[in-house]
């Protein structure tokens, strides 16, 4: 089958390029790219030197699927006469995530260019959401923070194990900020430090409370959330802090167990989940479509925690998309994502 | 003023050696170590070659004051000697921070050799008990994940402004984990990596809820604490969630100025303590004995979230030392410790 | 087909077990390790949680080859058998390596065990050798440094391009010193660093001029080798400075023509050799089998200036290893090695 | 005494202001700034906190003397009216560096505004031309790179220990490509990542043939000169190759012993060059003005080699521009100085 890459010189295209030119079934037939259209894909990238495909402007070929790459807001304008022609899209930005087209506003400070477009899309969080995306000609890829944010709550609030507060703590890598120029990520003054960023807010948070209502819509949670950025180039790790709802998980030891049990349960199925028996390392991601969660307890306050981990740019971002795509093409689901992690 | 060194060694006591060594008012005459004895101090520090002094196994002067680097158990074994014949001693170890015996053995699993001494022991943290410290021979100086956890909550506790469940998320660079060799502190594991670690808890905790308790005997704080191991050297931040005390604080921007100046007006005299108004970040205190602590809240959910980094070896350990050595010795406080950070 | 691996627990050997989990051909059915016989191989490594094997003493099943991890001496030692019985061989270490047995005592301060298998067994850079490792039971894999520097020079060796004076600068990532501990690996003291080291010669040196003396015969190389640590994972870099010849290349622009000529000549057949158009990184080969090479001049001086990069546990060891083995077992030399480098 | 600084938004400026903010002579009265004119200077850099000044776009205060962190060709333009008015000046830009016009003009790739200025300058390298500095108006503070490897070979040059065919192999930290934004200073290249720059020949070999051929007028050097970028903040270190003029050193043993002594001779009496017993690191030099050099032999091949670190900011710009005012004002070498390396 064949693919064209929307936005290919980003960092999220470019380890798209790199798994799908392992991919048994999928072939990338066309790239497009803003400034480096005209040149060779390698020519941008050298690690791709593997690839020989030039970098145009529009998409120049006919494909099964399209992946956009583009920022939210052009991603939309973009895929807008893709999406009306029915041809399958996953959409790595923001544009097509939230249901309530106010929140879209109140997050992004813009309108949404086709709000009606926002309840077809599915959530491509296959784990949740397999059966809407199988269906689904448009896929919203999640964001990195979510991706192991609802991974890592999921079962929690499925299982009612927890009450509404919940505090969730994520550490990223700065390949998270892209490949766009700042000075939060120029090397000195990222290297041999750390600090929180988007302390009033980051735009992801609002993907997570939507998907955890939609787990359980019990009493809404009650959710802070706060991002900071890590001197590594790839990983995410998050750690989520709530109240053990006791009635059902118990306390002490019988909750750590109710709770570890309930987590290998809910993800007993899944290819890319791994509920683990030591607290995780993002180490242990790097380039594999892994998320590693261990839930465990705090007994002397009987709270609920769960630390997750993921390589942003493959379970984070372009594995997720090409997991999505398996899914919405038939294909096997793991195709193209079987690679173990790179360590040390 | 004379000065000695038990133990120099360590990341904590060649932070000392270095520190002292541009003190106007305090020489170090002598400095021990274990397997380096025999040995001069520039040749296992080259970058102290400044200094010209050879490593004992025992104190070979007489001093003013003792500052010892030594671990936990084998600090206090050294040290009594000294604190029965009055010396003036900054213990480093955890050995004389707690007040009660049962709970250092229960966090340090060995019985404390001096229970009686405990309670004569200053906790070495000035902006809480200066005056303490100053009358007092003995100052255990405090651990670095304390230092900024402390700091960071104790106007909040103090002022009734949150409830009292706590969660603490604490970064650190892996000097804190020391000079000693291990896996978790080789280069290739800890690189490009980010894990949590102790999570069964962390042995400074006890002594973040002892303090805090001194601050405010209220209701117990019912404390999560969880400690990452991040990719660089230096450097402590932490991010602390409580729930506001909306009776005291109000909500919404009200709250967030009430909490600003109840922070400001604490640490109002503090020479060494900045509230900013930005988000710290950990470079920000590199080789500089600062705290910065930001306070904010998170008008979604009325939180307290209050981010706060420190230069682990400096304000949280050696810095600390010469502070409160400063203050046992009718020194001026800043003696020697005001040195800018080094950026970038 | 089946491989084992002896001592699976260093880096080397669990980038062995990583590359061949994804080898279409061959399949590991039995990996052995020192301290962690009893365990199994995702408990030890949880990044090759894919893979469900025992770690035992001995190698427990037949297998058509066998690839050794141990360090040298230990390696000879256990291989002999093997050996002697016709078992085809990958051997990590240095112990086969080198032909004359007085210069391995000479560098590695042991005898030889088996001072005759020496000549047997071929040094395996296949594109040196590679018909001799065809026909060969014994490989000898080649050092890390020596992989880079070996394929830096070979054209310029082989086409007479240059006299006999050459330096070579070569910048490795830490993982080259392996999982033992030691403080120069020790996170705090590398991290933010950059050193020289073995600077009275390193081991690996004795390959080099071993090898590119075979390519031409003629007035010996007087090679000066400098090794340094670089604050990285993975990687090395080398960059390789020698006279001209300028009767053979002429001077100028000439000189940069022939030189580029001759390199891409030599290895256009190679499928893990590049010749690059700009100066390569060390990140344009992250988990990938190639070997990046940039031959330049110094117009200034008629020097010709060689930078090459590799993945030293990739092309440097294990990526290696197996292409040995294909070329050994008949497979074809690109088989379970064809992954792009992970970027950024 | 009082000084004012010429763009102190750089790295350069930022270092340079905190190195006097504890000099016990020098006091800033004025700083400037292109795009900050208008903030207080700890706004832009919070680790600059316990200074208070703005940031404005002119001078504004008397002093007696002035530091430029502008680029080349700015800051001569800049700094024309001081000179011709007599203020004493130290640049940190190349401007003032090369004594031939046309030298400039190739390497710069535009006209120097004021080419009789160029002989009236003196190169602000205090352990060769101390005396020219001390009477000169106008300094030209070396380049980071020249810093360290013209003192790496100033006494092989000046003893006659070497034949002309210089090889300097340099590697940096990503500071001394400063603030700008630009892909190659951007985290997720640059970390984890090793590469040679500016392979066509970087500009700051002039000024070590230059004032390497003043040293000692024999025999033009044949100097190879090329650059590596370091996943690391700061720090430079060169590996210098030079054959050995054996008929002044002799061979072997004896060649070692002269060089050493040749070395430790030259620079007896400098406070700031360590001729060190052990190759150095980077990290003995972090933060300290301290330049440490290794001189050893390659007795395989009758070789000098030289090993050489500086902190690029301190000895490679801000620190030597405050030793070099030292030196024009009267006042002490080692004032505001003498800070040891902040290790680890």
């Amino acid at each position: 089958m064949k693919a064209g890459i929307i936005n290919v010189t980003g960092y999220g295209g470019a380890e798209l390029a790199r798994i799908l030119s392992r991919h048994p079934e999928l072939d990338v037939v066309s790239v497009t790219g803003r400034s480096s259209a005209g040149k060779r894909l390698a020519e941008v990238f050298p690690h791709l030197s593997g690839t020989d495909m030039p970098i145009t402007e529009e998409l120049e070929a006919e494909t099964d699927i399209v992946f956009s790459a583009l920022p939210h807001a052009a991603s939309a304008e973009r895929l807008m006469p893709l999406i009306e022609a029915g041809t399958k899209v996953v959409d790595f930005s923001a544009d097509f995530r939230l249901k309530d087209p106010a929140v879209y506003t109140e997050w992004y400070t813009v309108d949404h260019p086709s709000p009606s477009t926002l309840q077809a899309a599915a959530y491509g969080l296959p784990e949740l959401n397999r059966d809407e995306i199988r269906t689904s000609n448009l896929v919203a890829n999640p964001g990195c923070y979510p991706t192991a944010s609802i991974l890592a709550m999921a079962p929690a609030v499925a299982g009612g194990l927890i009450t509404e507060d919940v505090i969730i703590d994520a550490k990223s890598g700065v390949s998270g900020a892209g490949r766009a120029l700042s000075l939060n990520t120029h090397f000195s003054e990222v290297d041999e430090n750390v600090k929180a960023y988007s302390v009033g807010g980051h735009r992801h948070m609002p993907e997570v409370t939507q998907e955890l209502a939609r787990i359980n819509p019990g009493p809404e949670l009650r959710l802070t959330f706060l991002t900071h950025l890590i001197p590594m180039v790839r990983g995410i790790l998050v750690s989520c802090y709530a109240p053990l709802n006791t009635a059902v998980t118990g306390t002490g030891d019988g909750a750590a167990a109710h709770v570890r049990a309930a987590y290998k349960s809910y993800y007993r199925d899944e290819p890319f989940v791994i509920v683990t028996d030591e607290p995780p390392a993002t180490k242990q991601t790097l380039g594999a479509n892994n998320c590693l969660i261990y839930p465990t307890i705090d007994p002397r306050t009987d709270r609920l925690v769960v630390i997750a981990c993921i390589d942003n740019l493959v379970k984070g971002a372009a594995g997720e998309a090409v997991q999505n795509a398996n899914i919405m093409l038939g294909l096997p689901e793991t195709a193209g994502l079987q690679q173990l992690a790179i360590y040390p």
